[in-house]
């Protein structure tokens, strides 16, 4: 495996010549959750691509000063990545840009390749140089190589997507196309738009559109190729149909905002519904429901909805703790949860609480989180969690924490409610997953195991170990 | 006047020597909101201070190798301080150090004087040279003259209270001692705590206390100087009880955290009852209720439960827009307000809602921002305000907009209500401040002109017009 | 042509693990003249390669924090390059890093090729994707495609040194071993030595040997392959004696350090040399002779020992500017050469002065440096200029003007004298060339059209017109 | 004593408004070799002052950006700063800036004064406040209490001149004036020029005149005043001829840069001189005279002239080397001297060397260059040093070792010459320092101890040892 990686991905087409990088820039702001470690803009001035790329965020990475260096642009594409540590480096940042004889090409992708260890060594042993550990660098030589082969760049993708398994959302810029592919499962989300001028706009997420007054036209289908260009706007759909789509259930539970829609479904109505599933299935006397911000706000309401049980602002969450925040470590003067988390005393005081998170991962987090409600006089906490237990590893873009880790893999959920110090203890069942997207195509593989491609043999991690930075 | 200010103050008296700079470095994170323009901290070895500060949040300010320089120390203070543009400069950042013959001095101010100016002229007259132009500096040098005569640090400062007029609360540390100060009339909160292994802990609001693991004990009295040294805490009182307190009822507004409690009153329950107030003089027939968040959505929740119509969460803030985000200013393409604030559509369409915020200051955004719920699709749009219509300026720290672009001092609120395109709107009326704060000892001159010291006579701000940075 | 650059390369192969990295500091610290605009350092650790490169100074990219990040290592090559504006861009930055599944290779490059452009279209044809515009990369390319089919490296790279044509002086690691190459003309230095404790040290010049207290064992042959492995030095002859040597002179001349010996030929007396061919050839009655610092100072002193003219300091170069020094441009109070260079006007006034300077390319700043030497006072000025006039471009590195803008392209010596405002002028003879660099196996390309290879055909500029950065 | 430095002070008056930061960028740029800890430039915009000051380089300190934020004006003052560790801090940065009721003042100062602490306790104990600890603030205090008084910013300036004892020379600008001061005994050097456009500049040095295209007018007098308003220049010169001129004779042998001229004398002809007294004093049969660059070049060629020995380029000084250069510290493969100064072997190969430096602080740098020398087959080394030994703590603002360290302190001249290793050695004698400077008016206080003032009782350097920064 190579970087797991939770992206966002976005692109802008428009007729005219214009300063595209600002609209970029607010897309990239609204995207920004979907990655927080590097961002990237690349504009294309009639075939010259001008590029800004860096670790940091969006705020960090593009001040008033770097904006005002990009020229007019009819085309521009813009990333967000979130990468694991150690893969921290600046040849990983996105978009990636290609100058090949052939022609330009930038590349902005969301996902994970499961079959991209196999390609990577075939691309080498045929005298591929890589710069970067990411899956993007794979898909830029298998997409160019079809492309010295066939000529146009669209049938280069298509080509490609041939060869390519597993997650890929991308937005590409060639010297006079846009060009937006979301995979033939469909793994990871992908739309567009359109502004009141006339300018086409692709997103990871329909949140963004909404940012830079696009009006949102539809979700890519998956296996869909648009293509974008003065001529306007074509679908090529040779690789739609052929399978079932597999849209992951966790874009709908954490990942995406929840004022964004994703095939139809509105990411807020989704976690209501998650909270819904939960007071029916593990219903409890209590005072009040409480969300852990900002995830399980949502959830916190549907549960209280369906239950009755008041909703109440319980916690607050310290908006000030970002990157660069300097955790207290081994100082055990200091609370890791109570500096990120405050408790509403008045609110916990006696009561009976229903708690609403969307995930225990290793139980540590939620267990100094059950401390810190009853040290605010919580008399009973129930904890309800809007997904299904984590127990498998993704292999398409999701950075789960090692099975060793996963404490779900090892206890059952009534030692886990007791490891972590509550009253009771309710996952949402995988049941509910299909439910709360009103579909059954989901891929739902690191709660059930059921991998919708074949799950790389080799995961040599040690392929990587050069730290390059 | 001089520069106007909100800001927040911590401090630490540990008995024996320990890394109290991490202490504060986590106080200050959950102070941030108090102000975001510049941080600073300063610890006592033994009678040496050591002080770092600089513009920009604790994030920016502190990396870990700059905290790791400071040494063990038994006393620390810091502060987070916001200022108007103009003045954002570095000789402003506090805590201020005195290094005098008669003993170092740092100190932490949080607050407005009335008569600064007055004392400012009456220093400078007598030979004194400012290097700043905040009010810390007079404070600072009225002290310090009171000390070259009296000699006790706790003396001087009791005498120096009898010259300053208007809002201060202050942390101050000395060679030996910790001395907290709030002024006779309260106006900014303050109070102190103490942590399992005996340290107390002074801070601007109670969330800070609960950050760094202190038990609250109480606020101060509004006059009372507590002076924290080896042989214990001892409460001066010889300026309290004089006068009413006039606690500024806008921190229960605006300024504080929910999960703070000042005078015995929790910030979100006030938040929660100014909903209800608002439900209670101005019901309407609705769908939902949605607060803008963050500081509109207690009162949202308030509204919601006295008038029985659902809570919705209607818009999503965008939690990475801060300090160096580069508005779209003048490029018509792009709404700022839909940059900051995204509406949750399946929520708001066709729904007739209450708008719950906390303030109308110019009208020009919560102008924008009607019009994205009615783009969202919004059928009605009945907006509440938890607090009375801002008409004039506040000289104890709060940096209102001048009288000019107040829009409540033009306009009657249906004309407000028209001009910003809403089916009704509803101010919380002057006297149910007193009903949210649970007393009648407020501060609330910017609403109803009721200054509880002599206003300034002299307000020349060009007395400070070279920029020097 | 590719980007034209002068660099430095540096290596050192211990048999020991030691913390290289500090050796590779001080070793470029003293190849800085060869190339201001971004540096790296790559060690190899156990096979694990550890790389930081950026652009800047050594000082500027290099912290202790950041030398301290390194791991010890038993090999590590560096680099300094200068570039074009344009191509100051991270991407081009070295040593090279080659992640590649035959084995890793780092590679730092001092030269250019004259046959880059078509090897690249070569490689991209078949299905290369080019990071960066530097040369480096197509000779990473060539040496991995070779490595695929023959497995060793050393074979490797004697394999692809048959497909290379041009200048280029290589320091390369792998993760066993350490390659030194120098081009079969040997356009450019490198030699290498030995510290007491066994450490084997290369550089492109002997300057930086002394810097790290190694001594100095030999230069390379010209086509020689020096591999440093566990078992010892093994030096491959296959590609020498094929071809003349082709030393660039102009490294005596202006590029190289006077305490360098490059080729047995000490750079120091090869200056003196010239000032001595110039007193010989241009002979004039004078007052003094000053040089314009600092690599007019030991030419100036030949003249004067030849001449029996006293040697004076008669210009004060102000060594504080450097890389972000801001030029006064278009402001006519000020003279940008007055700025860099002060007269000493004592030494002046009233004086018949030789004034001796490496070059005059556009003619502009010896116009100003004369108007300065008249404004102290001189009474005559007689030019001479330790190098022929420049004619032609040069492929193998030097960053020369273009023709257009070559003042001796356009003009006579007469005319030139008459332009730049002195009584008399003299340039160093092609002939001289030879005797100063004490052999006939020269590259003077760039003064006599003379080029040692094929030129290109192709200089299309325009392939990197893509501002990436 | 407070903090000992030696400093470059630079101003400009204009008549109208123009963009004076630039002349005072490049002012300083010519100064920087006078200290390079900090810098800044405050200019006048019509009485607003605008200003920009920080640690480091004036090339890190100032951006194109930050030169472009200055408005024009028509006066500006300039400060460069040397400091000795610990006092690194922003509050010392230099031009001080006064806001004072009285009228604005900017400050530059070069010197320190003798009596400083008993003036800084005396203002404490009357009120002041201290921010910075330096003696500018102490001279700053000192004009506004007078100002107070008098009104008038010139007979302030000349009252306060009564108060101060030891070495100050100033620019000074107040609302509408630039004011410059030379201390009574003209410790430090002090110039002012004129533009062809007008312009009048006050400078350290001469070389900063000549650097911004000003005619040198004259230094000014022991004691001057110097005005400059509207109306024209007023000197006041009731401060002169009270007192003997002690001009710093190390400015000649050290500090200044040879193209000065102080006091009617040229720097470069002070060190020729040097030389030339020393190669009488200690004549010497050799084969080459060589200085340590840059400040033993002219005294070597002054030995050389006198002699009859030939003068060589024998050492290479590393020009990156500076401000962040990191020292080898205890890592005993590398050698600090070594790293900064390289030998040309050929040069020095089996000769015999008269080696001329400008003084011998610890002996342990003297001790690593002689073996540099050794090593580079020096047969003979004869040290001639162009200053005498250093005995003796300087008051008036050079950082001169603690006595303990003073080789000379504890040696004699026999004794440190086989301590370092040299097969003779002659230090300048104390008599030929009157020659060198061409007069009997100098301070010379470091080597035989004759102070021109009574000397500090009070050196209590703990007063500032809390750390600000």
């Amino acid at each position: 495996m190579s970087i797991r990686e939770e992206c966002g991905v976005f692109g802008v087409f428009s007729g005219k010549k214009e300063h595209l990088e600002t609209m970029v820039y607010y897309g990239l702001y609204a995207l920004q959750h979907r990655g927080q470690e590097s961002c990237g803009i690349v504009v294309n001035d009639s075939g010259v691509f001008h590029a800004h790329k860096d670790l940091g965020l969006v705020s960090e990475v593009f001040s008033k000063k770097t904006l005002q260096q990009f020229p007019k642009s009819s085309i521009a594409v813009g990333h967000v990545r979130y990468g694991t540590t150690g893969a921290t480096n600046r040849s990983n940042c996105q978009p990636m840009v290609v100058n090949h004889k052939k022609g330009k090409l930038a590349l902005a992708h969301n996902g994970n390749l499961s079959n991209a260890l196999e390609l990577r060594d075939e691309l080498e042993l045929s005298g591929a140089i890589f710069h970067s550990t990411s899956d993007t660098e794979t898909i830029a030589y298998v997409i160019t190589r079809e492309r010295i082969r066939c000529g146009s760049i669209e049938v280069a993708v298509s080509n490609a997507m041939k060869r390519l398994e597993g997650a890929y959302s991308l937005v590409m810029m060639s010297s006079r196309k846009m060009i937006a592919v979301r995979d033939p499962k469909g793994f990871r989300p992908l739309c567009y738009g359109i502004r009141p001028d006339g300018t086409y706009v692709v997103a990871s997420e329909s949140c963004a559109l909404q940012a830079v007054g696009a009006e949102f036209i539809r979700d890519l289908i998956p296996g869909e190729i648009l293509v974008f260009g003065k001529e306007g706007i074509v679908s090529r759909t040779e690789h739609c149909s052929m399978q079932e789509k597999k849209i992951c259930v966790f874009e709908y539970i954490y990942f995406a905002r929840p004022d964004s829609v994703i095939d139809h479904v509105s990411v807020h109505h989704a976690r209501l519904k998650a909270g819904k599933l939960l007071a029916e299935k593990y219903p409890v006397t209590a005072d009040v429901v409480i969300g852990v911000p900002d995830s399980g706000l949502d959830a916190a309401l549907g549960y209280s909805r369906a239950s009755g049980i008041p909703y109440e602002i319980g916690l607050i969450k310290n908006k000030y703790i970002g990157r660069t925040f300097i955790s207290p470590g081994q100082d055990e003067r200091f609370d890791q949860v109570k500096i990120k988390l405050s408790p509403v005393k008045s609110v916990l005081k006696g009561k009976r609480v229903v708690l609403i998170d969307d995930s225990i991962v290793r139980g540590t987090t939620s267990k100094q989180l059950v401390k810190l409600l009853r040290e605010a006089g919580a008399q009973e906490i129930h904890m309800r969690i809007s997904a299904p237990p984590f127990l498998h590893p993704c292999y398409y873009g999701t950075d789960i924490d090692s099975e060793d880790n996963l404490i779900a893999c090892h206890h059952t959920t009534e030692e886990i409610a007791k490891m972590i110090g509550v009253d009771s203890l309710g996952y949402l069942p995988v049941e509910g997953l299909k439910e709360l997207a009103e579909t059954n195509e989901i891929c739902s593989a690191c709660f059930d195991g059921k991998y919708p491609t074949a799950i790389p043999t080799d995961t040599r991690k040690d392929r990587f170990e050069g730290k390059v930075e």
